[in-house]
């Protein structure tokens, strides 16, 4: 067994410090994700695909350390409470990694297509307001700030709005010209995709509201995208 | 402090137990998600809906129980990788419970719509397929059988080579007459639902071989969904 002379609130601030550099990564991803898509950037898409190794790594090194720690140090309550809080970060930080890459490679299909402007644009406003519920929900991780975390977990509100109205006009394009299917099905899929970094973000919301308070977010959170549910009548236009 | 009379064996076991019982209401909740959906019947859509409630429920109680017991009875090695274990698996678990949700409420979408029974067939083999993964990797985890787990996660190339070939297929539908859009856009969701609920069982195996084995799964799995990176060109007849 190795003797470690590290002190236990050391560990926890190692623990804590690589969180926060997987979230680094996964920010740094998630904005060439998208920028791979709006410019039509294949190399760019290349390089976010691949920088999502590094993130999967990272979450393997954190549970890792997080098991490691509650079997030597056998933490009682607060301390237990943020290594437990920091798997399940670790765990949304890695799905958002999967779904950013999952936009890259979508980058890459439709990167030979024109698409239109005004396409595009309410995918950008969504990945804007994604972007700041992660970079808020991060910063609301590392300065145990409950209230900022729970504005993350009220606003994904509005980026599920979005997404329907994304999604509708997405819709609306593929009626109007069948030649549109195969690019604005990868954009349904991408705008789907930051939906669902939305959602991630605000479990990350809930777990630091658990890590700060101690008691779990037990109100269902307002469930803004309605698309699931959405029966899509034909524009008439393409009857 | 509460006291506690329970063995620790017994008390690993009602962990264990209740994992069990969390994935026969997931393997329920999915049945029936995907039968409301073929079957256009909005009231199982909405049982199965409902049900996810207790799922959500069941991954809190196994979770506070798993870091109750990791913080009371300080397990070490071979019995807080069990404890780890259960924490992932369960949710995951929660996860194909969200996606099966998913696929339930599109059945309400699509309820009032007919669909060509061809359309399904293919959506039917992938949750046959998805259920059968989901079935054998709990009982690969019930009876700690590693080669089994091994066996879903291999398994998993085939739903996704059909999610391909569903994913083609529904394209094609929606390029020949735009009426088929709106529907044809809930089973490309349903279907990627699937394709993802694989993907989950899959992390269970490796859960499972993580727990019996104690060394994770380092290869790459052999990834067979490769929609993402399909430049669409449209049908000649849609343009």
């Amino acid at each position: 067994m190795e003797h470690t002379v590290k002190s236990y609130e050391a560990e926890l601030m190692q623990l804590d410090h690589k969180l926060t550099q997987m979230g680094g990564l996964v920010e740094q991803l998630l904005g060439n994700a998208f920028q791979s898509l709006e410019r039509r950037d294949p190399g760019l898409a290349a390089a976010a695909i691949a920088s999502d190794r590094a993130i999967d790594q990272m979450q393997r090194e954190i549970e890792e350390q997080a098991v490691s720690m509650i079997a030597r140090r056998q933490p009682m309550a607060q301390d237990l409470r943020q290594i437990v809080s920091t798997l399940k970060v670790a765990g949304d930080l890695e799905r958002i990694g999967d779904l950013a890459k999952n936009i890259a490679k979508r980058a890459l299909a439709v990167a030979a297509e024109s698409h239109p402007k005004s396409l595009i644009s309410g995918l950008r406003h969504m990945s804007e307001l994604a972007m700041a519920s992660l970079k808020n929900v991060l910063d609301a991780y590392s300065s145990r700030d409950d209230e900022k975390a729970l504005a993350v977990w009220r606003a994904d509100q509005d980026i599920d709005a979005l997404y329907n109205s994304v999604f509708r006009e997405l819709l609306t394009y593929m009626m109007e010209d069948p030649r549109n299917i195969g690019l604005c099905t990868h954009l349904l899929f991408g705008a789907k995709n930051i939906e669902r970094i939305g959602d991630h973000a605000t479990n990350v919301a809930e777990t630091v509201h658990y890590m700060v308070t101690g008691t779990p977010l037990v109100d269902d959170r307002p469930k803004g995208d309605t698309t699931s549910t959405m029966p899509i009548k034909p524009d008439p236009k393409g009857s």
